[in-house]
């Protein structure tokens, strides 16, 4: 790979598409038309998990009563409301995306993607750990739970991993993405 | 980049090496070359300091009394001891390389680098969440260090990042070099 020149070719692509025709269209897999990529259905639905296990992780913790007198119990709420913000944000654009049949090739949407990506998921990845760790310091190692409120702490947790799950998938193909063009 | 066909030709690399001379190779930076990935200098350079930190972490963990009765800090030892082993397993591969001259570029061998790479950079960041969450937890919310071993919680603590900030480079070159081949 060639990074001093990096071209990209849109109108190729789109091209391909609206002739409605694939015949002169390469046999192979390409990596650049998997799903789960900004701009397709599979990345639509990869988002829409995102937020809704972040919004539930939010929602989860922040009904506790108890939830601001732990530092990583707040730092969850404010992780998951930064990747709830960011994955709507990424779906509405996937929506336009589909609407419109274009497709989210260009090389700095890619880059932009993936650093906020990157850094989302390593966000909510480390409020999920910090708070699995708090959870079960309190519910297996002190045996406390009958004065706090294991069970929503351990469920906003779950949520919170589940949202990273849904993220890294988004960080990968991104990056991929970016590497092999 | 045409996945069904993953053709890689070592021998080529290998063989523009060996009659030392460079006037056929192509002017443009190829991410192929870069420090960091294995079997380069930058790259032995960076698992020594995942293993001196992984290590630094295990020590300064283990030397408390009372690790064992905190199930994130006994997780952190885990983690930091498969560091370790991957780590120093990996330099000694990164060594023989260098002392004869061969390069590690085999897709098997990358992919089994990226996967490992993903698996303990995962797992020692992991590691070093859950500790801050409750190193914070200890120090901050419940003010309970002059009972606690702050100080030495905080510094492996610290020490498990740091290994994890070198080990994120290796596993993103490895991964972009996977994909861009």
């Amino acid at each position: 790979m060639n990074v001093s020149h990096p071209e990209v070719h849109p109108q190729e692509s789109s091209a391909i598409h609206t002739d409605g025709g694939v015949a002169n269209a390469p046999p192979t897999l390409r990596m650049n038309e998997i799903q789960g990529m900004p701009g397709t259905p599979g990345g639509l639905a990869l988002r829409f998990s995102q937020f809704v296990f972040a919004v539930a992780a939010l929602c989860i913790m922040g009904s506790t009563s108890d939830f601001p007198s732990v530092s990583a119990f707040c730092y969850l709420v404010a992780a998951s409301g930064l990747q709830c913000l960011w994955s709507l944000s990424l779906a509405i654009v996937d929506i336009y995306a589909l609407l419109v049949r274009r497709r989210l090739r260009n090389s700095k949407i890619v880059i932009f993607f993936t650093i906020g990506d990157g850094i989302t998921s390593t966000l909510i990845f480390a409020a999920a750990c910090a708070s699995a760790g708090i959870t079960v310091l309190i519910g297996n190692d002190l045996n406390n739970c009958d004065v706090n409120h294991c069970a929503q702490f351990e469920t906003a947790t779950a949520m919170a991993f589940m949202s990273w799950f849904a993220v890294s998938p988004s960080f990968l193909l991104n990056f991929w993405s970016l590497a092999s063009r």
